[in-house]
């Protein structure tokens, strides 16, 4: 069997999982903590970024964008209506600009710093930077979420779902990002209701279920995290 | 005529400008200096990243994996020893990690931090953050620089081109890189000679003349900076 290493407030982790689930094949998953840099970790992948899948043949593919285009060319390809990029050149641009944006922008933005704070220097040692979170990182990307809820919402409410009519990695890569976020308790819903309305229907999908599941030791999820209907 | 919108400087520009040479297709070149936040730019590409293409029917791609994935889809496909992004999955993940690599991990321990620090600075008015560089930044970004300078050279060593046995996005990314920090004097060859060959084999690819015509004002290339044979 394959091997997915993440983490579990991961989005780029939380993103392939929902990919795996969506494309229902099984992978066992092991929990990495990045900043230990452990050296076979990083002998699988020297960036060190989450997160990493390793075939049956143990090799390994590195970081989301990889292991999605892989998946893509080995799964997507015969999915016909349930192919999570599009066919169409431009479609698969924006669908991918999209995922970079969750991945790369809003995690600059809000989601690494968040869950950094919160989470990551709960689990760090002293060592790797670990201790009580810096509050004015918390401001800064606290500050930082409403723009983004706002195009979210602008998406969902014009296209139905993110990227377009069909739902496609865009939807599950901002999925991975903002479920990590809603655990938080970080995400006002009655500021953006076409979000809200967006992402009941995407936690309703069996592939969610397993992320509803998730608890972090010593972070409590917010009361409404694993409801479908919140 | 399509348009890419790039910064000279830019080593995900300068990636895009060699996959366009390479699959010999002409564009017209405009310079953004993205730190100005122009309100038209913000539009085709919220992420305020470089470069963005613009076709012929003002459809705009964004950024540099985006943007190589459409050319692969679209051009690429059509060439087959030519081919920048190679056929069998596990390969082109393996080009996509290095591909990521340099325009990423690279980008941020060093490309970025030198060009800005002594190119971006000097053209960005005092309200952007202009000024004079800040040296502990130098000094990080070039404590960083051996060992992805190592790294590539084992790469180089080992494979032939970065990512096998044929040229692909993998050394057209990592030209992109390296020709930014060649031109700063950024790079120490004698140290790496693996590397240097490689370099001196992309150099001689009639795409990368445009590059090594490159001057940026007020700033003057080390003095090798275009021979082929330095």
């Amino acid at each position: 069997m394959s091997t997915l290493y993440h983490h579990p407030m991961s989005a780029a982790s939380r993103f392939i999982r929902l990919v795996i689930g969506e494309y229902a094949f099984e992978v066992d998953l092991i929990e990495e903590r990045p900043w230990e840099k452990r050296k076979a970790f990083l002998t699988a992948n020297p960036a060190g970024t989450l997160p990493v899948y390793v075939d049956d043949n143990m090799r390994a593919l590195c970081g989301p964008f990889v292991i999605a285009e892989f998946m893509d060319e080995t799964h997507g390809v015969l999915q016909r209506e349930r192919r999570l990029l599009a066919e169409e050149p431009f479609q698969r641009a924006e669908i991918r600009r999209l995922t970079e944006w969750f991945l790369l922008k809003l995690e600059q933005d809000v989601t690494y710093p968040l869950c950094r704070e919160r989470v990551y220097k709960l689990q760090m040692g002293s060592e790797h930077g670990g201790g009580a979170p810096d509050s004015r990182v918390l401001r800064a990307a606290r500050a930082n979420i409403r723009q983004h809820m706002k195009y979210l919402a602008w998406l969902a409410g014009n296209r139905g779902w993110l990227a377009g009519k069909r739902m496609s990695y865009a939807d599950l890569s901002a999925g991975g990002a903002i479920s990590a976020l809603d655990y938080l308790g970080e995400i006002n819903w009655d500021e953006v209701p076409a979000a809200k309305e967006w992402y009941q229907r995407l936690k309703s999908r069996p592939a969610f279920r397993a992320l509803l599941a998730d608890r972090v030791r010593g972070v409590v999820p917010v009361s409404h995290y694993a409801d479908l209907d919140f």
